[in-house]
C-alpha cells in the first residue's frame, strides 16, 4: 500500500473507517472513533478511545497505538483529542498530500452495528484545520484497490469467518421443518452463530444476519438485496431460503443455502440441482487472468441448457471480505474485471420464478494460483 | 419542517439517510438506497427500487412513491435512475437552494445492519449534476432539530419499540443463572425479540441489538460505549449486565437491566437500590422547561449521597428515537438543552468499580406535558 501511496504521491492517508482500519492495522474498531494513519514510509498509528486499549493491543498488527479519553464526563471533546494527536505525528507538519476516505458510499458496519460511525463533513474539516498546509485527496479508489486482492493473513481469517458461517448452515438445515417460521429460522442461526463462533480459532467479535424466506410467493422474490423474515409457518414441500453475512472480528463470509419442509418435489430437485450444477460450473472456471464475465457465463449457461435462463435475473457473485459486498470483482454479463490471484468472491446462481419460488447458492473462494478454493466447505443438500 | 425550510431559504430537501427518510415519509429503507424529496410546499416523494415496493408502499404516510429499476441485470445504474428521478419532480427546475446531509458522523442504520449506504462524494456530485443552477446547503442541523421533539404518531411507535424491548429484558431475567455465559445470553435476548416482537402490535421488520457482560471484571467496564459479549460462565454471585438496542420499523428503544446469578450480596443490593433510586429521581425531574443537566444533578446527587459518586462516571442520558441515540437532549453535566415536550430521553444512571462490578439500569422516556412518561415500563429486580 505504501507503494500504492508513493505512486499516487500520497504522504499519508488518515482512515476511519473501521474496514479500513482493520486492512491497514489489523484492528477491527468497536464503535467506529478510531483513526489509522500510515505514512508514506514507516508504521501506521492508531489513535483509539483508552477504553478501548485491551481490543486494540490484542488485534494490533505492525502499528502503532495512541490512546485518547472518550466518552466520559471527563474526556475531551472527541476533535479535540484527535486533532491533537494527529498533529503530533511524526513528520506531519511536512505532508503535504493526504489521501482520506471522499467516496466510500457503501460501508460495512463496526462492531457496533446497531449504529454507525463515518466520516463526513465534520471529519473533513479537522483534517483541514490541522494540516492546512496539505491538499486532501481522495484516496477511495486507491484504497479499493488495494483491497482486491487479499494477503494470506486476511485469507486465514477471512476462512475462519466461512467456517463459522457453517455453524449457522448446520443449524438452519437441522431446523428446517414444517410449522417453523422464517423469523425462528434466524434466531436459530444467528444463536448458533455468535454462540459456536465466539471463540472459534480465536475469533472474539462475531455476528450473523440471517434472512430466512419460505414458501413460494417468499422465495420467488429472494433475489433481493434484501428480504424480511416474517411469522409465516413453513408447510409441507415449501422452499426455505437462508440468506446469510457473517462477521468475525471484521472480516466477512456470504453463504447462501436452501432446505425443503418434508419432501422436495421432482422440479423443486431439478432446480436445486441446475443450481450446484451452475454453481459447480462457475467455481471450475475461475483462475487468475480469467475475466470475470467469463465465469458468469459458465453458470449462466448451465441454468439456460437446463431452461431456466430466465429465471436467473441476478450477477453470479460479487467480491468481498473486508465488507458484506466488495465492489470487486464483479461476476456479471457487463463485467470488465479481470481474475486476480487472491481475489476474493461469492458464486450465488439462483433460479426465481413466481410458482417455482427461488433457489440460490452462495459460497465465497478465493482465486488461487492453480483455480478457485472454497471457504469454509459446506454440503449442499435440499432436504 | 417545511416552514423551518421556508425560515433557512430552503427550496427542497433531499434525504438518503434512512433515519431521515423515516422521519419525512413513515419508510424505513431496506438498504438505504432510497432517496426522499421534500419540497417547501406539497407533498413528499421518495424514490424506492422497484422490488420493495410493497414495503414501500404499505409504510409510506402522506408521501408519494416513485419507483426505479434496481440490483438486476436489467437495471439501469443507480445513479442514472435517481438522476432521471430527481430531474422530473415538479418544481426542480426552479430550485435554488437544497438541502442535503453534509454532516451525519454517527448514522443509525438501515433494515440491512450488516451493510450500510450513506451520502459521501458521489451523491454530493449527483446533486451538483442534477441541479447546477442551486445552491447546496447542509441541512444537518436543521433535521436534528426537527428530530429532537417526537410527533403523536412517532412516539406510538417509538413506545412499540420499548415493549418489544421489553421481551428481551424478560428473556434475559429468566436466562440468568449460574454457568451461562455472555454470548448464550445475548442469543437467548435476540432471539425473544425477532420472534416475539415481530409482528407485534403490526411490527414487521424487528431487531435487537444485545451486550451482556458478567462478572467483577467485565461489567465494571461496561460503561464503555460498547463492549464484548464473551464465553466466560456465570458463577454464584456474579451480576451480568443487558445492554439492549432495539429497531422496530425504524424506531429504536435503549434498555439496560441488571441481574446476579444466585443470591445477591448485600452490597449489589445496595449498590442496585441506589442506581434505581438515582433513576427515579432524575425521572420525577423530567418536564418541559426544565434545564437538561438538573436532571443529571438529580440522579447524581442520590448517588453521591450514598457514597457511590466517583463511580458515575458517565451521563444521565442521550436522546434517541430516530437511533440507538440521537445528539439531543443529552443529560449531563455539562448540557446546556432545555427539556421540551415531545422529546425523548434515555435515563441510565450507573455505578463502576473494580471490585464491585458495574450496575446501570436504563429506560426511555418522553417529556410529556406533565412530567415523564416511561416507554414499555418493565420491572426491575436483581435476582
Amino acid at each position: 500500500m505504501q507503494q500504492a501511496m508513493q505512486e499516487a504521491g500520497l504522504d499519508a492517508l488518515i482512515l476511519r473507517l473501521p474496514e479500513n482500519v482493520l486492512l491497514v492495522s489489523g484492528h477491527w474498531p468497536m464503535i467506529g472513533a478510531v483513526y489509522c494513519v500510515l505514512p508514506q514510509s514507516g508504521r501506521p498509528t492508531c489513535l483509539v478511545p483508552a477504553c478501548f486499549e485491551a481490543e486494540a493491543a490484542a488485534s494490533l498488527q505492525d502499528c502503532d497505538l495512541s490512546l485518547f479519553g472518550y466518552g466520559l464526563l471527563d474526556s475531551a471533546p472527541f476533535a479535540t483529542s484527535i486533532s491533537s494527536l494527529l498533529s503530533a505525528l511524526p513528520g506531519a507538519s511536512s505532508w503535504r498530500r493526504i489521501g482520506y476516505e471522499g467516496n466510500f458510499e457503501v460501508a460495512a458496519p463496526s462492531w457496533s452495528t446497531g449504529e454507525g460511525m463515518q466520516p463526513a463533513a465534520a471529519s473533513f474539516q479537522l483534517l483541514k484545520s490541522v494540516f492546512p498546509q496539505a491538499e486532501l485527496v481522495d484516496a477511495t479508489k486507491l484504497l479499493m484497490t488495494e483491497r482486491q486482492t487479499k494477503t494470506r493473513y486476511e485469507i486465514e481469517r477471512m476462512a475462519i469467518a466461512s467456517e463459522i458461517s457453517c455453524f449457522g448452515l448446520q443449524a438452519f438445515g437441522e431446523a428446517v421443518e414444517v410449522g417453523i417460521s422464517g423469523v425462528e429460522l434466524v434466531a436459530r442461526v444467528e444463536q448458533a452463530i455468535m454462540v459456536k463462533g465466539t471463540g472459534y480459532k480465536g475469533s472474539v467479535r462475531v455476528r450473523g444476519f440471517a434472512q430466512v424466506t419460505t414458501g413460494a410467493e417468499e422465495t420467488a422474490i429472494a433475489y433481493r438485496p434484501n428480504v424480511i423474515s416474517t411469522t409465516r409457518r413453513m408447510q409441507s414441500g415449501d422452499f426455505a431460503m437462508l440468506e446469510l453475512g457473517v462477521v468475525a472480528d471484521g472480516y466477512w463470509a456470504d453463504r447462501t443455502r436452501v432446505r425443503v419442509a418434508g419432501t422436495p418435489r421432482e422440479e423443486q430437485i431439478r432446480i436445486f440441482d441446475t443450481v450446484c450444477r451452475a454453481q459447480a460450473a462457475a467455481v471450475s472456471a475461475i483462475r487468475p487472468g480469467v475475466p470475470a464475465k467469463a465465469v458468469d457465463e459458465a453458470a449462466r449457461n448451465v441454468i439456460r441448457e437446463a431452461g431456466f435462463g430466465s429465471g436467473f435475473i441476478h450477477i453470479t457473485g460479487h467480491g468481498l471480505g473486508f465488507g458484506y459486498h466488495e465492489s470487486s470483482p464483479i461476476l456479471g454479463p457487463a463485467s470488465s474485471d479481470i481474475l486476480q490471484e487472491g481475489m476474493m468472491t461469492s458464486v450465488e446462481p439462483g433460479i426465481y420464478g413466481p410458482t417455482l419460488g427461488g433457489c440460490r447458492i452462495e459460497d465465497d473462494v478465493i482465486v488461487g494460483a492453480q483455480g478457485a478454493v472454497v471457504l469454509g466447505p459446506f454440503e449442499k443438500s435440499l432436504a
